[in-house]
């Protein structure tokens, strides 16, 4: 292994142990001496790499931001209408921060450290909600006098909330959960035509699994 | 004034200080010296009525759930359908969050911290809507079909997501998103019926003017 391959990997180490330390402790409790051990290195390996606490913040939320695009760019697939994508967007995200702690600790971080973040993910989030609100309602799949507006705040808003809420119980963060909030939501979005062919609890491209039938 | 009224009042002054340094640096960031000083008294005052940093967030919450429920207790009124009184509950709520900073902090320190606190302000929020919920469907207002815990899920969701939302930008706190929220859930909670006599905007009683008609 040549020596860049090496910082490579101490990096990678770093950033997941600083997740893991912010996902259990918050950010303010985490101290660098735990993220290093944490990692298996000296305090002096971490600051070859990071110079404070918050520019590994910043690193964790930057590697969250990155496997955020990679996982979601390949799921609202042209197969689906964008109301399905929307729910197999958001299924798939929680399936993401359920097994992925880089992910989990660097959108917690986004959402509540306000200014703090240079990378939001959150308004990443918002971004990709936006997107497909806008091709439903192009689709013509929105039910009548549905604003565009009201729908990305709602599924942003709650989708936030799930995540902050699992810190205390994890059931705030399961496919049963999020298959509650869109069989409650999808009925006014949806025009009635387009509402009869959805499945709140996600197709099996939201799943990522192909042999798998929504559940 | 007896020395009973200057402790007391001394008393409330920390805990508007501690929640104010909570709501705009965050728990940990926040110190004791800041939490005195913005009080107007001096550490060992504080030491006085407070062990130790835990315990003066303890009586923010404390605070907090007291205002919450003197503020809430009168709203979901029996002029008005269980329907009308949870949209009218969470307009007081948003209200309430933005012009007390005590409940404020009580609200994002209980939502954010997990199993630490003792006063759960989430778990209360989440036990009234819980109640409208239900009286909603004794009373048969809710469409055919509708979960109530996915109601109840989506609301504290969405509600404990636009609070922690409104950190980084204001906006996440207002009428405008509530109403907005309320006018894309709505149709699918309610039966035809009751849908056409609700006011997702609130009516005058969740805004606690009488002379004031719903916006």
């Amino acid at each position: 292994m040549s020596q860049q391959e090496r910082a490579a990997r101490t990096q990678t180490a770093l950033i997941r142990s600083a997740a893991e330390m912010f996902d259990r402790h918050g950010y303010e409790k985490a101290s660098l001496n735990d993220i290093s051990s944490g990692a298996g290195v000296s305090r002096g390996a971490l600051h070859f790499h990071f110079d404070s606490k918050a520019e590994v913040a910043c690193a964790v939320e930057s590697a969250a931001a990155r496997t955020l695009r990679r996982v979601l760019d390949g799921v609202p697939s042209e197969e689906v209408c964008a109301l399905q994508g929307l729910t197999d967007l958001t299924h798939r995200l929680v399936r993401l921060l359920l097994r992925d702690v880089v992910v989990r600790a660097g959108f917690l971080l986004s959402c509540e450290a306000g200014a703090r973040v240079r990378t939001d993910l959150c308004q990443q989030w918002r971004t990709y909600v936006h997107g497909l609100v806008l091709r439903a309602a192009e689709e013509k799949t929105l039910a009548p006098g549905v604003s565009q507006e009201g729908v990305v705040n709602t599924v942003v808003g709650a989708t936030v909330g799930f995540v902050v809420l699992s810190r205390a119980d994890k059931q705030w963060l399961t496919a049963r959960t999020v298959t509650g909030f869109w069989r409650v939501l999808l009925p006014s979005l949806a025009d009635p035509l387009t509402m009869a062919g959805l499945e709140p609890a996600g197709t099996r491209l939201a799943h990522g699994d192909p042999r798998r039938t929504a559940p």
